[in-house]
């Protein structure tokens, strides 16, 4: 994605333009909010600039909104929170093969959200990061985990449960690894306190496995 | 999919089955609830039977419910309505390429409903029939047509028009051509007013161009 919108920029500005990235997004995950910046004095206005991006890229990228920023923006850097929505469904729609999470069988939401308030709050999140990353600095902020079902829009009879988790940032894999722990609550596997020692544990083996990716999307970068 | 799930009884029930449909579903259309029915004599039981069929088909067809019915049940005779949902984006979402109808600029909604004012009721639909269509008695009962906003469940941030309309029963192409026409009151190319003209004239000719298929879903069948 990234290599394809710096070949539609310099198509567009005649330049060579490096963009900067929101984060690492891994494969399947559905970056629907992603935001990159880059630096170019032209004299097209944003909307113009969209349009140009819009009509040069493939149809599997779309440019939702150019905004110009201050000279020291950094999309990933300035960012203050991010928010990640995971969607799990009941029934095997042929519409969400790779964009939900498919689970068999009740999930008990009550307790769901019982655990989810032991993960909100400023913790070493170690259990919840995959290991093997390299970050020093274990500590985040969960601002908040909501929990709630929607329709499904492009067949209502489905109900999806959406797990929305907003951080001031997220180790590798940690919005998965949380859902995860979140889903085994449900199922009855773990009783919600015991969230409380996994978290303390700072033992990634501790915590339950991880979800897939198809399942997340990166909804909205807070700045 | 008439012949794939005829296939999957054979091998279920080890008979020659053949099913009946609630109507023919243009290509591209979304039958996310469509009913048929079949005869046959088995100790299985209704959820059993459903297991057998989505253990068999392949994953672009599900089954969601089956239910036994009295012996002169007929799928699409014994039907007192259908309900169609013909889903429209402001947003050319990657997501929804052969899912919901992308039309550029704002639609006025008040308009709309004004318009669909007219259309529900007993009425000759020859205006919103296509031509070709073999059926002589034109007069259908349009019961309910709902216009509202749906939040999209795959990307919160693309609002999608949904019409919905119930009838007891739909010309060929009936509801495509009423949303045709709807949008064109909201587009503001016709006046609300100008409908009852349009359903009054009987004349296909004169009523605005029919909508693509991908953007409509059978939504129910009520008995």
């Amino acid at each position: 994605v990234q290599e394809t919108i710096e070949k539609t920029a310099l198509k567009i500005f005649g330049k060579d333009i490096k963009i900067k990235g929101c984060g690492r997004t891994d494969s399947k995950v559905h970056g629907i909010c992603y935001v990159a910046n880059f630096k170019i004095e032209t004299d097209l206005k944003e909307e113009e600039i969209k349009e140009a991006f819009n009509s040069n890229l493939p149809f599997s990228i779309r440019i939702k909104k150019v905004e110009f920023e201050r000279d020291n923006f950094h999309s990933r850097y300035s960012a203050k929170s991010k928010v990640y929505r995971y969607l799990i469904t009941e029934f095997p729609s042929p519409f969400l093969e790779g964009y939900a999470y498919y689970l068999k069988g009740k999930l008990d939401i009550e307790k769901m959200k019982i655990a989810s308030r032991y993960i909100v709050g400023k913790h070493d999140f170690t259990s919840f990061c995959a290991s093997g990353s390299s970050v020093e600095n274990k500590v985040r902020e969960v601002k908040r985990i909501e929990i709630k079902k929607e329709r499904f829009t492009l067949d209502p009879e489905i109900k999806i449960l959406v797990i929305e988790i907003e951080a001031d940032g997220f180790l590798y894999k940690m919005a998965r690894n949380i859902v995860g722990t979140l889903v085994d609550v449900g199922r009855g596997k773990i009783a919600p306190e015991e969230v409380r020692k996994i978290i303390e544990a700072r033992n990634r083996k501790i915590a339950p496995p991880t979800l897939p990716p198809y399942g997340l999307y990166l909804k909205e970068v807070k700045y």
